[in-house]
């Protein structure tokens, strides 16, 4: 008997995201992975971002659920290039995935693509796309435990985003905590508190997207 | 080449599952299965059922986690009798990591088995456990869109529990919407509403459990 075993099937994933970022890199697309649990807020962020560099970058977006398209056409209104992948079933968006979705995108009209991932925290931290920088949101009202509980994801980030800030005086949410949690699993991983309905925060974490891209 | 197909797996779960639910019944154990997102409350709320229950049942937890013992150690400083899974990586429990914590317990001594699940609204849904009940738990915090992005979880549940209803004036989250959308995948299953850590709306959901175990 053979079997398929789940090493195998990363590295497949992983040679399809190394030529999506070949292909990203082509084309002068700066590819960012937003990963996160479900309600984290992930597209008010993606929301938000996209009213910070609207004037100064050409954003498209492709969101990752496992089924409907609430929060593609959340970003359709505002007028973003959008491709919705319905997972059906599955827990988190691969590099093949991202391969089909890119291929409905006119690339030489993005300077910014974002993907905003299925919502878990689990699954999405074994996938590479094909991104530049995977930033992980954790909302102030799930607990400053989920560094701890969930370290692949955060490990594996370019940037914390701690989101719903403004919630934080109804928490016992630490910022310390996380930041030293964060700090340990990812050293070189800036930490961002934003709450993004108000656009605090926002506008630091825009200007941050915007100069990383500016280093490739 | 032979394949080994996802639904083959599944069914040897569900086979482990009956067997594990087989056991609880022989011992007279009923067994409740508790899922959601990352920090939806779940390990706060077992806490409040806990406070709630001790004076009428006897009460023992399995914790699921990816790593650590951080839930555990919480429900241990209670007196509760708990068992650690540590998944190591893995997004879900299963039927057979369940036989292996329950084989942990002395079940004689056990009224009410609650399981907390791996935080995951998504894998989480397709591993039947052995239980006799499945609560999904959703922070009012989380969004009120959750039901139709994730529907799998709703709608496998036998009841939901909004979670950090003291939350909720500072949320654009609608009860009402929720409730329908939870109203069409599961008609039967009651709607609760908690704000845990000041005991709110626990002992109806405490008492609801206890009724629930009088009809096994």
């Amino acid at each position: 008997m053979k079997l398929i075993a789940a090493k195998s099937i990363l590295k497949a994933n992983d040679q399809l995201a190394v030529e999506n970022r070949q292909r990203f890199d082509a084309a002068g697309v700066f590819c960012v992975n937003m990963v996160g649990s479900p309600g984290c807020g992930k597209t008010t962020l993606l929301e938000a971002l996209f009213s910070h560099l609207r004037g100064s970058l050409r954003l498209a977006v492709i969101e990752g659920d496992i089924a409907g398209s609430i929060d593609a056409e959340r970003m359709e209104a505002l007028g973003v290039p959008v491709v919705q992948i319905n997972t059906e079933g599955a827990c988190h968006l691969d590099a093949n995935m991202t391969a089909s979705a890119v291929a409905q995108l006119d690339l030489t009209d993005v300077d910014l693509l974002i993907i905003e991932n299925v919502g878990n925290l689990v699954c999405t931290a074994g996938f590479d796309l094909g991104e530049h920088l995977r930033i992980v949101v954790l909302g102030a009202t799930e607990g400053d435990d989920k560094a701890v509980k969930y370290p692949a994801i955060f490990q594996g980030s370019n940037a914390l985003v701690i989101s719903k800030t403004d919630m934080l005086p109804y928490t016992n949410f630490s910022i310390p905590r996380i930041t030293a949690d964060m700090k340990r699993l990812a050293p070189d991983a800036p930490v961002f508190q934003v709450a993004a309905l108000k656009r605090e925060g926002t506008p630091k974490l825009a200007e941050w997207i915007a100069e990383e891209k500016t280093k490739r």
